[in-house]
């Protein structure tokens, strides 16, 4: 292993899946994302002070999370390298949407599961903001998912973002299971 | 799509790859992890306070991260499935290690790339908590990286967790690259 101080990009935590983040109808996609909390359910997301979605979240009290497969890649690296502040993404991109249920967002009909999020913090660290939701409603397409209301690796190819533009996705054949004694 | 407020597990963002956290001589891994902050350069990891690793994170000023391969999901199950309370998993699991250069905690040999973090912060949110290192040195197997020091698809095969003991990795043959304007 070689070691050194110059930390760079630090870019060996990908691949991760990519969150498009949606508020009032503006979305971005983010790759910096984890789950909080399972009780109550909260969701993190991590946005420079540069992004007009930053603008957004400071202002508004929700947010809606969506997660697409990787034949929509194209499109989400097109929502990720323009600017709300410029032109209406999902109409500029024909992105389909409905509004979400419980907060100010949109769900976007090509994605595979989303979450509704009460915004509950923000905080920040470094050059970045952390925005914490508690997750309200989750929709999801049942057609993908096993019997658990789990994702189906046969069915669902989630779209996984590899860092420097690079997009990526799950090999099946690869699901290996260790149970938990 | 369908739409219900038993929030359940909310497990629709995984794959994610497996942050497998060092302190003192004990290893714990964790599949809620994300980049903070990049310069200064942060990572976060989200930790129940249930595990022996939190106390350790409370008590210490420091930590590692690890990244492992596909190939090592089985170690990484017992990893997770055991407690530093009751044994030494290094040695139970005859884990290969050298202590960090700048921090406490052990940079694991067999992992591709490893984080040594100093901790900056620690955040209660709901039922876990978030810890906060900014990375000081960072550790990865040269051959494994292209030339612009990321992973290369090719040669690495991260270990993503993909959520009630599942694991699964990448397929190469799906990158796509989509530049940004």
């Amino acid at each position: 292993m070689k070691s050194t101080t110059d930390i760079g990009k630090f870019y060996y935590f990908f691949p991760q899946a990519v969150a498009v983040v949606g508020i009032d109808e503006n979305v971005m996609p983010a790759a910096w994302h984890t789950p909080i909390s399972a009780e109550p359910p909260l969701y993190g997301v991590v946005v420079s002070p540069k992004r007009h979605t930053f603008e957004l979240l400071q202002k508004r009290n929700s947010f809606t999370i969506n997660f697409f497969e990787h034949d929509q890649a194209h499109l989400v690296a097109k929502i990720g390298s323009t600017s709300g502040r410029d032109i209406n993404k999902l109409k500029e991109f024909n992105i389909k949407f409905v509004p979400a249920e419980k907060v100010n967002g949109p769900i976007l009909q090509d994605s595979y599961a989303g979450y509704e999020c009460e915004k509950i913090a923000a905080s920040e660290y470094g050059d970045h903001f952390l925005f914490i939701g508690k997750i309200v409603l989750i929709h999801y397409k049942e057609e993908l998912m096993n019997s658990g209301r789990l994702l189906d690796e046969k069915k669902v190819s989630p779209m996984l973002y590899f860092g420097q533009d690079r997009y990526i996705t799950i090999d099946p054949q690869t699901l290996s299971v260790f149970k938990r004694k």
